[in-house]
């Protein structure tokens, strides 16, 4: 299969103002913030228990800027963790010019250009390590 | 917290049609299918790793349809699972006159009135044997 999901992403216009729900009312952990300059956003991953909530905020221009624009702050993607994401995008993306970037906890990324019953599914590359 | 993520919710129009990319495409294995009369929905579950995937279908009026009519098919919610339904809903959306209905796995669910950066959230309650 194609691996587990590793988080859901929900876009944000604004990650200080969306952050205090998350963290103060549902109580769910912050477990690390970081700005990916590679894929143009900041973020923040809270621990949802088997999997994380990401918050993520466009920084500059772009399809997660133009999404949000819009369609305002909501739910964006699912992102599954695979083992090796060029081998993954061979397989479920043949022949598609996909990019792939580092994106969060220095991993590379990409989304797939398909986008089954509307899911915007993203891939993160998950090392031995994780 | 409010309980770990149990699934993520994808409304579809069709769930025939939907089903096939999931589990021939992306190879996640269907766990569960089945009515919900309650809640006016046909669902099916896959095993994505820690989480479950929940591809809904409407079957009669009502918010979901609405949804699907005016965005199409897509991801839709986040279900989080807690131990005592009424208790969290006390404590999330008090005062607000919240339905709470048998869900997915005979469950009691409901949805929260108040959307934190657009995000739907659903709850289920999990038992002592989940």
């Amino acid at each position: 299969m194609i691996g587990n999901v590793d988080h859901v992403g929900i876009v944000v216009a604004d990650l200080e103002a969306a952050l205090p729900y998350y963290v103060d009312v549902l109580g769910l952990p912050l477990v690390l913030r970081e700005e990916q300059p590679e894929t143009g956003v900041r973020a923040a991953y809270l621990d949802a228990g088997p999997i994380r909530i990401q918050l993520v905020q466009p920084t500059r221009p772009g399809p997660l800027l133009t999404h949000l624009e819009e369609h305002g702050d909501g739910l964006h993607h699912v992102c599954f963790g695979v083992p090796d994401i060029a081998a993954t995008l061979r397989r479920l993306a043949p022949g598609d010019d996909v990019t792939v970037a580092i994106g969060g906890g220095g991993r590379p990324v990409s989304f797939l250009p398909t986008r089954p019953s509307g899911l915007r599914i993203e891939l993160t590359e998950i090392g031995s390590h994780d």
